[in-house]
C-alpha cells in the first residue's frame, strides 16, 4: 500500500502571474515524497462566472475538464492567497461551478490547503472559509500540518520558482508526506 | 435628521434570471420607508475574474463604476444566495475587485446583508463569512434584524417579484426601517 | 469489519435537565445499529473552569476520567445548543480541558456533531466553531449527513425522552448508520 | 464631545495568573488616552458554569454585578487568548450568562477585542468567533486596527506588567484612541 503511486494536482487561487502562492505551487512537485506526482490544475481564469443560466445550458468545457481532472487525481492541494479575510472570489467561483456537476468532483476526494501572504497571518482566515465550503462538499480536508506561509516574500525564491527558506521548505515537505499518507488511507477517493 | 432622505444600492450575489433572491432585490423598493430610495447596481457577472495583473493595467470601468456608486450610496444592501456553505464566488470577486480602489468604497459605509433559499438554513451560512470580510473592509455592518429567509420557493411570488409570505414581507419592512435608523446615526456612509 | 461492535460516547454541551438536546442525546442508544453502542459522558459540569495553573498542579480527576473515556471509545458524538451564535462557553471549557490531557484524547478520533433548538436556525451556527476546533484537536469529524433540529420543541417527546418527529428520527438514524461506517473506516480512533 | 470622559472595562479571557494577555490587559490603562479611564472587571472565574436551572432560580451574583458594570461603562475591551483555534470556554461561558440578563448588557455597547498569544497567529482565530456572537448580542464592535499580539512572550514584559515592544505599544495606544472615538461616536453603549 506505502508503494501504491499518488498523482495530486494543484488549484490556485490567484490569477496573478507573479503570486506568491504561484510560486509555492511550483515549487511542491520537487518536494513531493517518492512514487507521488504533482499536476496543476488548468487556470481559474478559464472558468466564466457561475451562472446556473449557463450551467442550464450545459456545462462549459473548461468546468467539465477540470473536474474530470479532480476525479483522476488521489487528491487536490489548493494553494491559494487570502482576499479580504477569505477565500479569494476566484476560487470559490470555481467550486461554485465544480460543486454542480453531476458526481460532484470533490466528494470523498483529499484535500490539503495552503496558503501564503506578504503578511502577517498568512492566509490563515481562508483556510476555515474553504474547510466549511468542504464539508458541503464531502470533500476529506486533512488537519495538519496547516500551511499558512507568513511574511512569504522574505521565504521565497520567486525568480526560481522555489521556497529558499528551511524551515518552510521542511514543513512544505512534511505537509506532502503526510497528505500522501492521509490520501492512502482513505483509498482515492473512493 | 428623521427626514434627511436615504438612497440604498442593492448587490445581488446571484446572476441567475429566475433567482429567489433577485425577487427579493426586486421586492426592497416598495417596501422602504418614505424617503428612502432603492435602486439596483449593475450585474455582478459585469466583471471580469479578479487579477491583479489587470487591475496593473487600470481598473476596468464596471469597478469604477460599481465603486462610484457605492461611495454615492448611504448604504448597500447584499442581496445573496449562499453557494456551498458561504459567500457566492460571483459576490466575492466583486468585493474583491472593489477591495482594491483607491479610497474603498466601502470602508465607513453601511451595509446590510439578506439572503434566500430555498432550503432550511435560508443561507445563513454566507452572512457570517461575508461580515467577517466586512470587518477588512472597514464597512459598517447592521446587526438586527438578520433577513434569511428560509424555504424561500414557498414565500416569493417569483412571477410578480413580491414577497408573498407576510411575516418575511413584515420583517423585511422592519429591517428597513432599521437600516435607514443605521444609516442615519453613522452619517451617510462617512 | 461490518461486524465489528462499537462503543460511542455522547457529550451534552447544555447542563439544563430538561434540555432539547438532552432528550436527543438520550433517544440516540435505540436509534443506533446493531452492534453499536452508545452511551453518556458524565455531566460536563463537573469540571471546574479552565485554568493553567489549576492543570500546573495536575488534572482534575474529572478531566482525566472523561478523557480515558474519549480515548477508549470508538467515536464521540458531540449534541450541543447554539448559544450567541456559536459553541456554549460549558462545551468549550470541557473541550479546553480534555486538549491539554498528554496523549490528548481527540487526536484522529471520530467525531460527530449534532444541535437541536427550538428556533429557525437549529444550532447550525455551533457546528462550524465547533468544527474549526476539532481541526486544531486533528479529530475527524464527519461531514455528512449533519443533524440540525430546527423548531425541536415540535418534534421531540421531551417527556419520555424520544424523538417523535418521523423525519428527523428518519434522518438521525441515518446519521448514526453513516457515522458506524465512518468510525469503522477510520479504525477505533488509531 | 471631544472632551467627554470616557470609563471603559476590560474582560480577560484567561485565568491564569501569568497569562500573557493578563499583562497586555494591565498595561491599557497607561496606554489610554486623556479623559480615558480603563478598569478591570472581576474575574470570570468567579462564575459558574452556565446552566439554565440555576438561571431560573435567580442569576448569580457575580453575575449580575459584572453585568451591571459593563452597563455602566462606555466600552467593553476584551483581551484573550485563544483555545483550540477559538474562544477559550472561560470567556464564552461568562458571555453566555451575561447575555441571559434581562436588558442584555452588551446591546448597542462599543466592543473592542485583543488577542495575544507565544504563536504565530496571535491568538486571531478567536476574534471572528468572537464577532459572531456580538452580532447575536447586537454588540457594537469596531473594526480596526485589529490588535493580534503574535510571538507574545518576546513583545511582553510579563514581570513589570508592560508591552515592552515599541511597535506593539504604539499600535495598542492607536486602537485605544480609534476606539475611545468609536464609543464616543456611538454614544455611550446607548
Amino acid at each position: 500500500m506505502a508503494d501504491q503511486p499518488l498523482s495530486f494536482v494543484t488549484m490556485l487561487g490567484s490569477l496573478r502571474k507573479g503570486s506568491l502562492n504561484r510560486v509555492v505551487a511550483k515549487a511542491l512537485p520537487a518536494l513531493a515524497p517518492q512514487g507521488v506526482k504533482i499536476t496543476a490544475l488548468s487556470s481559474l481564469g478559464d472558468l466564466p462566472l457561475y451562472n446556473a443560466d449557463i450551467q442550464a445550458e450545459g456545462f462549459p468545457p473548461p468546468v467539465r475538464q477540470m473536474g474530470d481532472a479532480i476525479k483522476q487525481a488521489d487528491g487536490v492541494i489548493i494553494v491559494t492567497p487570502e482576499y479580504n479575510y477569505s477565500v479569494p472570489g476566484v476560487l470559490k467561483n470555481a467550486i461554485d461551478w465544480l460543486s454542480r456537476l453531476p458526481d460532484t468532483p470533490f466528494a470523498g476526494k483529499p484535500v490539503d490547503i495552503m496558503s501564503a501572504s506578504p503578511s502577517i497571518l498568512g492566509g490563515a482566515r481562508a483556510h476555515y472559509h474553504l474547510r466549511q465550503s468542504m464539508v458541503f462538499l464531502d470533500a476529506l480536508v486533512m488537519n495538519k500540518p496547516e500551511i499558512i506561509i507568513t511574511f512569504a516574500a522574505q521565504k521565497l525564491d520567486v525568480e526560481n520558482g522555489k521556497i529558499s527558506d528551511d524551515a518552510t521548505r521542511e514543513i512544505v515537505t512534511k505537509n506532502l508526506e503526510a497528505f500522501a499518507a492521509f490520501a492512502r488511507r482513505q483509498g482515492s477517493g473512493g
